[in-house]
């Protein structure tokens, strides 16, 4: 799933940003402030400046009603200034357009997306000092385009990467079949266009050290306008982990951590979306999962558009804490290069998933025009194939195997 | 198409061997002669003996015809026996039962499979004299087997196997599909019924040196008999090289030695199964072939059965001859760490095609009761992916991208 709000085509017919603007805005970026590692490939932006709460970007574009007309447009260059250095590089819609449409929920969703992306960076940046995240800002032929940041062969991680993408224009004929078969009833125009809309912030983090899991999360929200004007909307998402070895402690943080989030919001919701993520991380030809899961869920549209998007936040907001302690607490653990083999032999089933069950990854690799270095930076850095590997009886190699071929409940 | 011939279901209705019989078989099995090295699981069949010419093995069956009783049967002992012996395991198909059918084609091509299997895997352990081959029989529940030989982390190849499979039954809905949507029309049974047969060897050959290439072959029959009694079948196959470098003597000796064994039955088949291939193996998402091609054919069903065996034969016989000479020439050769990973980002372009695109692996992924081990033995021992990854310009990694963006021709 992770690269799904890259894929589709096709436009949202109301208030959006054309081509142009976003790229007007990439273009009158401003060098990186002091401090900030040199990376390659498009504009380069700050990790560092305090990061306010999600959300916090369209306070002031509300205040400002009240204001006086020299005092507002002074007060909306701060402001722009601000979100300007918080985030990992300008956002695709620029933040003029994002003002504008302040009130419509896909701008607030891209400055949730862009907030997230800048945080978890941030976040990152912060256990592997050294590393320096790659910041590659890409715009997609028929509408939109994306932020990709990626930090590789870092101390603490083989390969993290955190894209964001807001595409639009025109749903393709293969993803309106794709989303029919899903269950949505799409009424195209006579001439079979259906203006969309779709953005997303997605990540897998691979760390070096074996007793460091993997991590993945993408939340995202679509918009299809139909033939008769009526606006179908959705959001999906979720987060889950990828243990090499089972730390129970670990795996209960993790879900503790998601189940909070979600129990905000209806405590009917983190046992319905932790078995989805068992269901969708699944290896169906080796009969294992992925990983210890976490939450996953699609086609989200009730009970109403606020709402859900409050819920997507809290998720969001839920990543830093459900896994950077998980990190810092053993990215220093010693390990033998037999932990580090099963790990490579576990990288080589994550590969597996991806290339060949995730809806997003499959998709995006047939959808002419993506950016296939943004779909498949969530393939690690190296893996493994052995013919016939089995792990011993009783070994942790074997207790990992059984979780993920029966997933267990690790909060109540 | 690496393992096509393992994954469909079904059965031609006339003499076939029941499981029973190749269970017989297999329980059967002498122990492996003195010399040849231990390796795990199933019966161990010798690599020594020498190896007749394709076809040999129902040699003496024919001439038999002639023989008294007493005398016939000895001598059918003595050629069972050496036919053990030059084989890696029992056929699936039991000796007796290949014996009793002797003139139907898919015993004779299951016979060229078992010979093709057994000459590459002596032509591999004596370029390679200290591993050894791990060989696994099989049994399919739904009908029919396999034998799978795997030699992995040799001191020339990393990881090297060579299946042969021998299935039968009922052709799922699923490959039915698939069938027809390559233009087969396939008439079942009013209870849905397609009873099939397919038969096929196949291999990957990934070295360790960087400057040796990686090779694929794959040589496959079907038959399906559809409702009204009438018999479709097909051959299919092609043998194709995956280099890291360019070597251009090396791919115009890999071309030249399959375009002579295909001239010898027809001079317009070599530059169209060289497209084929060319057109087949395409990582379309990366705009690159997976290799510098050979041939590729399917759905092959004139002039003649008789014909298109005697094709397939030429074409299995030049297996050894075209790649062998390549490994023997370079596995010594010098390389630097560099080189080295260069070879592990090309693995990584390998597992894409091979999980995304080949339409066998992808078929067996799908299909239930297929060995996945046997499918995914392709995939290499290790593989790399490097975000935004891009070789410097005229460099010799630069060289062999060119090629695979643009293919050349190699004989004229």
């Amino acid at each position: 799933m992770a690269a799904a709000a890259q894929l589709l085509r096709g436009a949202a017919r109301a208030a959006r940003a054309p081509p142009a603007l976003a790229r007007r805005a990439l273009g009158s970026a401003p060098p990186p402030p002091p401090g900030v590692p040199a990376t390659r490939g498009g504009p380069r932006w700050a990790l560092a400046g305090a990061l306010g709460g999600l959300g916090l970007g369209l306070g002031l574009w509300r205040r400002r009603a009240a204001m006086a007309a020299g005092e507002e447009e002074e007060e909306e260059k701060k402001e722009e200034e601000r979100l300007r250095r918080r985030f990992m590089a300008p956002p695709v819609s620029g933040l003029r357009e994002l003002r504008r449409r302040r009130r419509e929920l896909r701008s607030r969703m891209e400055l949730l997306i862009m907030e997230t992306q800048a945080e978890v960076c941030r976040a990152l940046a912060a256990v592997d000092p050294g590393a320096a995240f790659a910041v590659d800002t890409w715009e997609r032929k028929e509408g939109g385009g994306g932020i990709s940041c990626v930090l590789q062969d870092g101390d603490v991680f083989e390969k993290a990467g955190v894209n964001v993408s807001v595409v639009f224009g025109q749903l393709s004929e293969e993803a309106a079949r794709q989303m029919r078969s899903r269950g949505k009833s799409l009424k195209a125009s006579a001439d079979g266009k259906l203006p969309f809309c779709a953005m997303g912030v997605s990540s897998v983090i691979h760390p070096k050290n074996p007793h460091v899991p993997t991590m993945h999360f993408n939340y995202r929200y679509f918009e299809i306008e139909e033939a008769d004007g009526t606006k179908q909307w959705w959001f999906g998402g979720g987060t889950d982990l990828t243990p090499t070895y089972l730390n129970e402690e670990d795996a209960v943080h993790f879900h503790k951590t998601l189940k909070e989030a979600c129990d905000k919001h209806d405590p009917k919701l983190y046992p319905k979306y932790k078995k989805w993520c068992d269901d969708y991380f699944f290896i169906k030809h080796r009969g294992e999962r992925r990983g210890i899961g976490g939450i996953f869920f699609d086609d989200l549209d009730s009970p109403s558009k606020e709402e859900v998007f409050q819920f997507v936040q809290s998720c969001a907001k839920a990543i830093v804490p459900c896994y950077i302690p998980i990190v810092k607490k053993h990215c220093h653990d010693a390990f033998t290069p037999e932990e580090k083999q099963w790990q490579q032999l576990r990288r080589g089933r994550y590969v597996e998933f991806n290339l060949v069950y995730d809806r997003g990854t499959k998709f995006g690799l047939l959808t002419p025009g993506s950016r296939i270095e943004s779909i498949l930076m969530s393939l690690p850095l190296t893996a493994r194939w052995e013919y016939m590997h089995t792990p011993p009886e009783s070994s942790r190699e074997a207790e990992i195997l059984e979780v993920l071929r029966n997933p267990k409940d690790w909060v109540h």
